[in-house]
């Protein structure tokens, strides 16, 4: 089986404007999409649970009478948690208690301190009220992702979290209930695409309005959530995923050839790309390539995204290769390397880095405990992965003291005097007493 | 002078739906302009310099012949601060050491910690590497606001710091300048506009392309932001500015207008409202408006802004006022109460706190310490004030140990299984020795 996966070579005097092409990669605007989306939105805004009912039953293939019906009960997300066969309902308990278990050190907490004149300075941090959680229905309906993302936002402290999941003809995902339940889900609608967005932005009769939204969608949920945002908090709108393995040859090339697989699996879009000082070793993991992929179930989809997106790129050396690293930003990347620890500090974006050869990014994806939601399309160099910190929120506290306001007073006055501001001025002097 | 500012009461019953339309308040959406600004946005991308030239040539009416002559050296920042008269100079110099020892405070730390098998799990924090910041020219050039965006930048270390100001018609602000030249911004383009924010998102052969841009801007420069944004990252896109003052009656009734007009001076879109359980206080303060009015020189703009938007509520009590005041999730919260402290735990939601009579809401924007970009538009429910972890990202640091692979390895595998991903499950299944 033979795969075109571009060879790069970073010695090329077309290597920059090939690197380029290679990540260039910008999510398409389709105005359909966006027509047909705010059209539900306004909708939904306006007729609430009729509204949401009407779409459900035309998109799901559903004949439900009222959003009573739309409730999943506690009772049944129980019910799937208990009749998970043992092996899978352990796993899933061992990745939901690691995950706490990470998140519970990213726990914010707030500061306060007096200055001598008694003026108290601080930031208070709470936790969100109400969040919602949108989980995509049919082939990408990831147990794994429901812990990723509910598990955060309750150690945070948010006390009401709503998930909403679409059934497409009634069928249910038991190991997304099951997850749901685990992670402390407090209430499911069955509902997705723009109207559930719409429903959790605006809230129904039914429906309670939140204050964001987090979760993987497709581009009818990514457009309406891009339209909602503002009126309430939203995470990242995810680009396709993406590893980088970053090697020095002393990895079993099998191992690297599959690490490039489970990403190229997930869509033909997504990007996996191999980085290594090493040629002859590059070519052991493309015969690997060539070995393993008639091997694999989701072959179809692999090939497509290895050469669609994918590289096998050699470099002068590591120092060269974690340069590229930087330049790239990648959601995922392996230093997939003997002595992995002295090049961790090399590397300044990423969103998560796996380091050394025993850490496969499917441990990261599932149970190591940090999260898998991630900045994708060089966002790690501005962005972080999901985390507490999204499900809280800061406040700053002043209490000026009577004698402080006698120095920040004059201060402000003449700094709002220069600004132009005269009742800002007049405000701050009417506090000095002279 | 009457001012026809709207009195409320909770106690009757259209109140919650008065309340409702008080705080409607949705961005108008300009189609022309967004046309507008996508053309420039495309054009820059694909002329650079040449375009921004041209654009700053036509809107600023200048005439210059290439970007060289918009960068404005940094012997013209310090000549900035040294022309300053002294008192002007010292508020300054006093309110940027204010501020950068309150950010300094909010520096994130990372975290590691290694598990009994010797798999190291962590969170690394690092600064972003670049960070354009945008400020606006003509009437609403706040040296402030380059104190509050640039100061948190530079503490969490950004390296490289660069501001886009336009000069329209070559008119600089020698105040903004020795505001930039105080908080260390590195470089100082004359451009604005959405040209200025193309010019940052994309790069020219000048203007190196950043990783996030901040500051407040036009609806132009709102609009390129908006669509920049997955390109680098964008701070909130403010709404008009907003305070609230929850008072006791204790605070001379003199102080509590000019802390509503001092909001209200801002613009006409503005809103300043007052909730008070004592309706023989909120006379006073009325009549204090009323007094106090005529004699502000922005007194058509805060005039304006309390009839449009403004309101004076009034309450059964302060615990009622605090339920309101988490409704509103507003920017500025004053706690103008002979008491304040024991309330400050009630208030979930607020941008910042004002607490006690001598706490103006003037002293922080100037020089309290804490930021004054805040949400606006209640989105206090779900985000924070400007600050330094604004200005620095996280990455996942992930190190199996052979041992630890074993045990995540089975986890992982069983769940990828779940998934209905293979590729995922034999890259975890590579590591297990059996």
């Amino acid at each position: 089986m033979s795969v075109a996966i571009k060879r790069l070579q970073s010695t090329a005097p077309d290597f920059q404007a090939r690197l380029d092409a290679l990540l260039a990669f910008e999510a398409a605007q389709d105005d359909q999409i966006d027509r047909t989306v705010s059209a539900i939105l306004a909708d939904v805004k306006a007729r609430g649970d009729q509204a949401v009912v009407e779409y459900t039953n035309r998109f799901d293939r559903l004949a439900v009478a009222g959003m009573d019906a739309l409730e999943l009960p506690r009772a049944e997300l129980q019910a799937a948690l208990d009749g998970l066969p043992a092996p899978r309902r352990q796993a899933l308990e061992a990745a939901a208690g690691r995950i706490r278990a990470f998140h519970e050190r990213q726990l914010g907490h707030g500061f306060r301190y007096e200055e001598e004149d008694g003026t108290l300075l601080g930031q208070m941090v709470t936790p969100l009220d109400r969040v919602g959680l949108y989980v995509p229905g049919g082939k990408a309906a990831y147990p794994s992702s429901v812990l990723m993302n509910a598990i955060p936002a309750k150690v945070a402290g948010v006390k009401e979290l709503i998930m909403v999941v679409p059934t497409p003809g009634g069928e249910r995902n038991p190991l997304v209930l099951a997850a749901a339940c685990l992670a402390g889900v407090d209430r499911v609608f069955a509902i997705g695409g723009a109207q559930a967005v719409a429903a959790l932005a605006f809230g129904t009769q039914t429906v309670p309005q939140v204050d964001k939204i987090v979760g993987p969608g497709n581009a009818y949920v990514a457009c309406a959530k891009r339209r909602v945002f503002g009126i309430v908090g939203i995470d990242m709108v995810a680009g396709p995923s993406e590893i980088l393995v970053l090697a020095d040859g002393s990895t079993d090339p099998d191992w690297v050839a599959m690490d490039l697989f489970s990403q190229a699996e997930h869509d033909e879009l997504a990007q996996a790309v191999l980085i290594c000082p090493d040629g002859a070793y590059i070519d052991r993991v493309q015969a690997s390539i060539e070995k393993l992929l008639p091997t694999m179930p989701r072959r179809a989809v692999i090939q497509a995204s290895l050469e669609n997106r994918g590289a096998l790129i050699q470099v002068r050396d590591l120092e060269e290769a974690c340069l590229i690293a930087n330049r790239v930003a990648p959601e995922h990347l392996e230093l997939s390397l003997a002595e992995p620890d002295a090049w961790v500090e090399k590397i300044h974006h990423a969103g998560a880095i796996f380091i050394g050869p025993y850490t496969s990014e499917a441990l990261g994806d599932y149970c190591a405990g940090p999260n898998h939601v991630l900045p994708t399309s060089g966002s790690a160099r501005f962005s972080s992965p999901l985390g507490v910190y999204d499900f809280q929120k800061r406040t700053s506290l002043i209490r000026v003291s009577r004698e402080g306001s006698q120095t920040l007073g004059r201060i402000a006055a003449t700094l709002a005097d220069g600004e132009g501001l005269p009742a800002h001025a007049q405000s701050a002097s009417y506090r000095v007493e002279d």
